[in-house]
């Protein structure tokens, strides 16, 4: 398999950092091995989708092995990476197998972080796998669910009432769609609620929701969100999160629905590396994005952290990391070739953009700013190109044809674990009083 | 909500059984409750596609409250039915709430049961579910992940050995399905294993593959499976099933993903009505479907049992649950309106059809049979006929067309249970030598 001889790249993650490399180093004298402990490239942006019965879950995934099937001299690995012995160049898998590197290449991203209050998880999931997806799927189906067979008015209150916390792209993504699901979708189905009584809450501890985007766009997205009729709560920090509901600003609000969108974490490649990581746990990388005294080690997208010569910080997004992990291949590239090593690493911002319910968007070019209807477009447009694989991009455009002429959506699936044989009406409990 | 004078008709069930019960009573002067464990109505003859990632989740499950949502006099409910009281004509739910019926109607259907060896089920799982379906799923996928890590060849070989148990529709189906698999969607994707090199072996205590179907056409499924490379062992019953793989014909096959395609075993129906069950656990109901000594109880589908006036069964099919259904809402719509009662149920047998690998099926109408490569397109175009709603049909014809076109497989998501964060690589395990 490996020619003895040959430069051997490990990459660890097959996200958009991970798999932007891997594809940079097409035609390089190298070895590639990609590591990850899922089968399948996410295309995040669109998970909200998932969450929100719009999108099937394989509409958005895409197995890594495939993608990167013509690819000899690629081998992609399924495990689950515990550490790495940067003296020897190693990276040591789950069952204690090792994989030899003589570069290593760390896009491991970042998973949502509860400030210190790990146990809020349980009752408000994040939003970050294909199965947080279906976990927040099935939370909110369930909701209307239970209500629907309800018989106290004040527990159905609840049930119907539907919180998200945080109030950047993903958290304004899920409340607009939240809102939908119950006025345009779930409409008409039920005979003892109403779905549109469905009560969304939207918490932000800032002042602005889409705090990154220009004023005047966010600004417009707050005006949006409540004409959409989300009940937005600006500057107020949830001091608790448990099975009944949450409370912010000092009081409490009864809710069997909690959806956490306001932090992440970077996963524990600093660890691995034994360096210094950053307070959101990333590493602080050097402006070829190699890290200090490792010059082998690359970290890049959401794993790392890096100013740009502006002073402005990389962002955690999509584009940055494949920015990132082409950026790293390139070096790495140059130096098995002896070419012109890259300087360093200069992040283009692209633009930001998120929806506001159906039919309403933001988009921040910098040098233009779009919003409304046209922005939605543009949104839903951008979004289809940048999907990795040609039946997704027409899956996915079909699924939101079919969902804009009928209002019905493809992904109403209440599923469980597996290896079940669980009625799911066992999860339905309404907050209970004291 | 409920007319208080209203005919009071509860369905327990929203598969082809219930469904069809509830939409025959469209224009009865009834209100009826549609109860079942599940949000979805699902199209079990294509589940075996989603057990081998040919199609998505979505594509086969749709929402029963949508399915009925223009029809004011059907309530939907998602519950657990735990009881029935048969004097005071109430069903009682899993939380204790009970709904009253004057007519009821159980289509409950069955699980796969294991002959008293309840301990193999988590070996060899069966597939009746969504999650059963993708609980296989994994077990295929990370069984070829796994072997590309391995590195003894010998447990190379026990993680690339697939075992289905039981030849009837869904085990030839699966066998071949899982052939393609390898062969077609997974060929290439590799650098260590070949998964051309995987085997499937069918083994089935009978006979004859297919029993039910004309000889001729299981004789051609014998040979076509074999020509398409399964390895099929007839007249062998499984004695054990382990975690290092089965025992039948007295040697041990080491294997790491069983399949159980076997046996049913209907739903607790006969114990909730106090009533004698079959050996397969259905309840032997009257010509009319009622339960005899229970006539506003009637149980249909693959929980009843009943032999036609030629001294034939009514197979555990779909259609047979369908037409069940139907006459017993027809009864049940006669007693409302004081019209003319059926009669005895006369079960109508459509077909017999099965798919071997692609592009290859047998179909028996009992006036003609068809096999091979048209049978197969029959195959295709009945069942995208028969799926519930169309966007169904659209997006399974084109997965369809896609396949057939590229070999590449649209739903190859290795996922969990949900509220994880658990790496899928964890369950891989190889057999072990004792």
């Amino acid at each position: 398999m490996a020619g003895a001889d040959k430069h051997r790249v490990v990459i660890v993650g097959g996200g958009f950092g991970g798999l932007s490399a891997a594809q940079t180093l097409k035609g390089a004298n190298a070895d590639v091995t990609l590591i990850d402990r899922r089968n399948h490239h996410l295309f995040q942006p669109l998970l909200y989708q998932v969450a929100t019965a719009s999108l099937s879950t394989s509409e958005i995934a895409w197995p890594i092995r495939n993608i990167l099937r013509k690819r000899g001299d690629v081998r992609t690995l399924l495990g689950t990476v515990m550490g790495v012995d940067t003296v020897n160049r190693t990276v040591r898998l789950e069952n204690g197998q090792t994989i030899a590197y003589d570069s290593l290449i760390l896009a491991t991203g970042a998973r949502h972080a509860y400030f210190g209050h790990d146990e809020w998880e349980q009752f408000a999931p994040g939003l970050k796998t294909l199965e947080d997806a279906t976990t927040i799927r099935r939370k909110l189906l369930l909701a209307f669910e239970a209500a629907e067979r309800e018989p106290d008015a004040e527990k159905r209150k609840a049930l119907l009432t539907f919180v998200v916390i945080g109030a950047g792209p993903t958290g304004v993504e899920m409340a607009g769609a939240i809102m939908d699901l119950a006025r345009l979708t779930l409409h008409g189905e039920f005979r003892v609620i109403r779905p549109n009584d469905a009560r969304v809450v939207l918490i932000e501890g800032g002042q602005k929701v889409l705090a990154n985007f220009a004023p005047e766009l966010s600004e417009y997205t707050l005006r949006a969100l409540r004409k959409l009729g989300v009940e937005v709560y600006l500057g107020e920090a949830v001091t608790l999160i448990d099975a009944k509901g949450v409370v912010f600003g000092g009081q409490r609000l009864d809710a069997s629905t909690i959806i956490w969108a306001a932090g992440v974490e970077a996963s524990p490649a600093a660890r691995w590396l034994g360096v210094e990581p950053d307070r959101a746990g990333r590493v602080k990388v050097a402006p070829d994005l190699s890290v200090p005294g490792l010059p082998e080690v690359f970290v890049v997208g959401d794993t790392a952290t890096i100013t740009m010569p502006d002073g402005k910080p990389v962002p955690g997004v999509g584009d940055a990391a494949k920015q990132g992990g082409r950026h790293a291949a390139n070096v790495i590239k140059a130096r098995i070739e002896g070419g012109v090593t890259p300087g360093a690493f200069r992040y283009r911002h692209a633009g930001d953009l998120a929806t506001i319910g159906k039919s309403k968007a933001v988009i921040d070019f910098g040098w233009t700013k779009l919003r409304g209807w046209l922005a939605w477009w543009v949104w839903g447009l951008a979004h289809i190109y940048f999907l990795i694989d040609t039946k997704n991009r027409v899956f996915v455009a079909l699924s939101w044809l079919w969902i804009y002429l009928s209002g019905q959506r493809s992904a109403r699936l209440i599923t469980q674990g597996d290896a079940e044989n669980k009625a799911p009406i066992k999860e339905v409990t309404a907050p209970q009083k004291p």
